[in-house]
């Protein structure tokens, strides 16, 4: 694996599914694949299981993590190319990349969505610039548009959880939130699961659409009572509107997930990404139920990220 | 040791001080014991001490140590239960626990007094639910009313400066500060020296007697120039009013030790947990005077953690 | 070396510049040398190259590292002597320093020029309690008038990209930028490449000459393309006026390096210690051209580093 930034990136997703299970049955069977090499995990933004889980998978094998809170510990980054830098912004990201090639064998990083320009966001704007320069490995902690490592643990979370020999139906709900949130997850979690042996229902209002790029030939509803009947699981997340982009278009239905609407399904699990917004996005019941995969969830993002870092270490190495 | 969040959570003090002392004559006596397990540092808010004496005992112990700055890094935490996350709050503390409990071997984690609420300070607001969600060992870096790990640190400094046979007579003196100041190191302080061989004296202004229920029977006394009379230690430390919570009534007398009331004492030794205000708390003849022992009780922070956290993994390890 | 915060520290200056080179060849030959110790790296300001390079030469070393944001992180210091610390400020920097004693075997620190008083930052008021307080050997990641662990990168980089018999021509350029930046990286370099068998000249406008004391003798030209002309080596930064201590004084010429400019050298090579500022400092086509050795320089940073930790560990473990 040269980079991982998208379920393209990945040559045969059973496999590394497998590969992650493996490793969380025995998370220390390759302390000296990363010896003598270093990862930076460089944070945009905020994050509490990307960072953590990313610096355990990075320890369990080995590797020396050197963590950069670039807002607050480096310098205000300037991401347009050939701006005259006469205001705010200190280093360009493209410098800041070229060091980091000097100092790391992979990157990592996570750039969120700005939320203010599509074009941007889209277009990648700044994960982009790290696939551009970068002269090593790069592997998005969340960039813009997808949240592959995210997507991972939810592959492996589902593999675990399902036993039957017939496909689970899998629907993606949207859920309340109070201010615009990105479609990275939304968005990659469509585009994974398109990879798996499931069968994938997303359920938003009306005017919340996800990207066509993403979504494809995905069975969209409107409707959240009819998209959840017979779930095997349940991805509860929020969206802003894509079309209208980052509008929140009035939504008169209650989505937020309640034990009343998981009646309604096969005993659905239910699983969210994280952080989650209780009794918003979903209820006290719910994310404290039984059917909450949430925490297991949450703990597979170690396993999926060091199956990742592993790939790449293996690719270095060769 | 199951946890370490009080001196009730010790077994055998004058074993864990003895155990402390030994481990600062050989600090690298036990780096395999941690190898492979993960402790959660956890700062809602700012350390200096504990935040290098805790990595600096991990390290020693082999243990792998995350370090996350709640606030900062992560998300804004919400901590009231059943709360419709519809404000300013991104993760619910108990989301955040579980996740941690997902991640880590030990919690260890620093949550003042908010010093607004009387109730939720006495409650522990914070730590109790640290306490009730973690499967996971949980250590105070301090919590609203208690700082175990700096309690432990001084009684290892008092052993280390005290060769009589007779008790030593210890004074926890208040000193001046310009805002409300928590009551946990004071609290902490009079419960730990309960447990050792000493005799306790307080002595605060009138307004500003300690929670009963930390100070029991120990004599207080409002007037600082007879508590220190023949005092062979004295701890000095602001805390505000408990009775009106948070208050800071008048003081007529000046509380700020000097080398004048120094003289008083039994050339005692003077303690104070750090950061002191210098001039205010305490004269700056004091502080860079030879009766203080503050740095060195700053030292032994990193045996107080290192012991604990060694019994801590002897529990996990059995 | 007993501490490293000027090029009067280094006993040999090719010596050590031959010694990072080998480390550049071999980074991991000495990893056994730090083992036990503790370093810490203590940022009273931002940093992006001298965080991470500082980690990977101390992870090289086989030290422990603890880094500090010491205002994010800690507490707000008073670093005036002699003050009653009754305001924002709530630990002095003496007292941290102390605690740092008894926490490090190594101490590093970055505290750059406040740009506001010259007497303070002349005499060094941060860096100057670091020596004088600090009982283990200091190391400057840079302070407000020197950078000197910027200034062995460079003098490592002027030596591998030359190879001819006579004295390289170096030009140290001032270039424009928008707000009062420090002296510390000019004052440095001029300080350093005195002690290098090259040709120093120093181009800046008038009102902008450096502090004599740190250039000495050294040719200071007024007019840019005439000190440019048949330069080797360019060094590109930024500097407010010294006299008129962090004015701006009005510069009528375009003191930014291009292309054009760069055709009246012997095809000199372009250095910076970065963040630059494109197209203010230097153009887009000098940053991205063939003559830039601006990220080899930034690269060398971890070998500066990694061969002063390692003479200053010589020290210690002798």
């Amino acid at each position: 694996m040269k980079k991982f930034t998208s379920v393209s990136d990945v040559e045969n997703l059973q496999e590394i599914i497998q590969k992650a299970l493996q490793i969380k049955e025995n998370p220390l069977s390759e302390t000296q694949k990363g010896k003598g090499k270093t990862i930076g995990l460089v944070f945009l933004n905020s994050s509490l299981r990307t960072r953590l889980s990313s610096q355990i998978a990075a320890q369990n094998l080995g590797l020396n993590v050197l963590t950069l809170n670039a807002a607050q510990e480096a310098w205000n980054l300037e991401f347009a190319d050939g701006a005259v830098m006469n205001g705010d912004t200190v280093e360009h990201i493209k410098d800041a990349i070229e060091v980091l090639n000097q100092y790391c064998d992979i990157i990592a990083v996570r750039c969120f969505a700005g939320m203010k320009s599509k074009e941007d966001d889209v277009n990648e704007s700044i994960l982009s610039q790290f696939l551009q320069h970068a002269k090593v490995p790069v592997i998005s902690l969340e960039s813009a548009t997808r949240h592959p490592l995210q997507s991972l643990a939810d592959c492996i979370t589902i593999t675990e959880n399902w036993k039957k020999e017939h496909k689970p139906k899998v629907v993606l709900t949207w859920a309340p939130h109070i201010k615009p949130i990105a479609h990275a997850v939304g968005n990659s979690f469509a585009e994974w699961m398109q990879e798996m042996d499931v069968e994938l229902v997303i359920a938003n209002p009306e005017g919340y659409d996800l990207d066509k790029n993403f979504t494809k030939d995905v069975k969209v509803i409107h409707n959240q009572d009819e998209a959840l009947k017979d779930a095997d699981f349940i991805y509860v997340k929020n969206w802003s509107s894509f079309d209208d982009y980052a509008a929140m278009p009035e939504v008169k239905e209650n989505w937020m997930l309640t034990n009343e609407k998981l009646a309604n399904t096969n005993q659905a699990k239910v699983m969210h990404c994280l952080p989650v917004r209780r009794n918003v996005e979903l209820s006290d019941e719910v994310m404290d139920g039984e059917n909450s995969i949430i925490y297991q969830q949450a703990k597979n993002r170690i396993f999926s990220a060091q199956a990742v870092f592993s790939e790449i270490l293996d690719e270095l190495n060769s």
